[in-house]
């Protein structure tokens, strides 16, 4: 049971997190903060937390667990400005789509405090944001990868994972390095490369005309075009190093394609296309399957 | 009344237009055309079509209207097939996802025939294929693109236009090189590049790990890529200039965006990913949901 939860940064990742952990009984003061009044008072009126404060140490002192639900580009102010208050047994977990970043900056940020950071990251959500957009089922057959590294104390993973587990999640541990390289490819590459197509079709002249003739495959390919342009900025800066990679190779795969076009090469084609189909109804489309059950 | 139509491709689109028509009492006998038995006769199970045979050219003598649903690759054997049989009054229209290929073949084949031929593309569709995929409702709401040329009858346009309008579908005309040019834009190029990566990840030695950790994002960004492999080879191919020019562009897009990574210019990333959030949640969502009405 946790006592005191702080959430810093009710967004729809922190605020899900907290009503999980309230739905399964495992918190008794849920405390947000956050820069704006407007989304924390929604917060309060929706149940999602308790309380809140607009000032991270204020709340933090006295926490069982806090939980950065902030911007990968806040994560390091905040850590700093918490730093002080924790206790000799408060855990702290994140929820930041990027974890060499964020693991850097709290073993800069929290001393004799790292070794109870648990690096998290929960693979789920949607493309809206904000306290209004958190339910308690957006972890449930989700899987959250936690990133440990040397320092992290065994206890404290094994708190935050049962946590995780005990709000539905699967919860798998990888390297730092693992963790940053496989998201470039599954998350961080795929809102690059919507966000370019999106962009690049605006700017026509027609913009409106094209979009109007845009089918239901253009709509879903794009979905993620629709997500939070800083969130995502911080999140590509934060991983620049395995995202300009992934996107190294990328760009050699596009390559290769546009000369099989360009020769005409309908073997090539065929053959990369089957391979696509083949891997994404084998891996993806079952895990979809699973997770509706 | 339409007394006889022929649907050569009994595939979604042939399939579910024959479908649209029935349910709108636009059509007396519908006959299906294929290569395959089992699609066929599934079809004829599932009341899409009455009758079918294997010879597009038995069954579209006296032929009302004659639809051609088949891959583009098969469009210009099948158009040589019936252009002997086809009555003084036969209409033909297409439903192909690309029209300067499809007009080439109509007028090389049809001789004077050709000003009856509609050059037309429904835009809808799912990644399921066949008969059993097909359903009345696909059209509804869906834009409908006729691309007539110079020599198309005035009156066989306006018939094949008030089909698709009693089928629900709201039709637009374009030249065949803007159709062309947009369609790259919206669809090709988009599965092209789902196809690219789904691809590039499977053939990493840890792809089955690298998927599992995909979220709903990268679901629905590669929905496409379980789209059929013939198919799109097909029309890669068939809309060669157009798909190679804008993947042209799309290349040196990324570039430049992969430049402002490497440069770490925060600013220009998150306005190219705002603009492109921005036209997206403008042009594309109110879309999607004015066809849910």
């Amino acid at each position: 049971m946790i006592d005191k939860l702080v959430v810093i940064g009710v967004g729809l990742i922190g605020g899900s997190f907290a009503c999980a952990l309230r739905k399964a009984g495992l918190v008794r003061e849920i405390v947000g903060v956050g820069r704006g009044r407007g989304n924390l008072e929604q917060a309060v009126e929706l149940g999602v937390i308790d309380r809140y404060s607009l000032d991270a140490a204020d709340a933090a002192a006295g926490a069982d667990l806090v939980v950065l639900g902030v911007t990968l580009g806040a994560t390091a102010g905040v850590l700093a400005q918490i730093a002080p208050v924790l206790g000799p047994r408060t855990l702290i977990t994140d929820v930041g789509s990027t974890k060499a970043s964020v693991v850097a900056a709290a073993r800069a940020a929290l001393g004799a405090h790292f070794p109870r950071f648990v690096p998290g990251h929960p693979i789920a959500g949607t493309e809206h944001s904000g306290a209004a957009a958190a339910f308690a089922e957006l972890f449930l057959a989700h899987r959250v990868i936690l990133t440990p590294v040397d320092e992290t104390d065994a206890h404290a993973l094994d708190v935050v994972r049962g946590l995780w587990e005990q709000c539905g999640a699967r919860v798998v541990e990888m390297t730092v390095d693992d963790h940053d390289r496989v998201l470039a490819a599954t998350s961080h590459l795929p809102h690059v490369l919507a966000y370019t197509l999106v962009d690049m079709l605006a700017s026509e002249p027609d913009a409106e005309d094209i979009f109007a003739c845009a089918a239901g495959g253009f709509r879903d390919f794009t979905r993620i075009a629709s997500s939070n342009p800083e969130m995502w900025r911080d999140i590509a800066l934060a991983n620049r190093d395995a995202l300009l990679a992934i996107c190294g190779d990328y760009r050699a795969r596009l390559d290769t394609m546009m000369q099989a076009l360009a020769a005409c090469d309908g073997d090539a084609l065929e053959q990369s296309f089957r391979r696509a189909k083949d891997a994404r109804d084998r891996f993806v489309v079952p895990q979809a399957n699973a997770r509706r059950i």
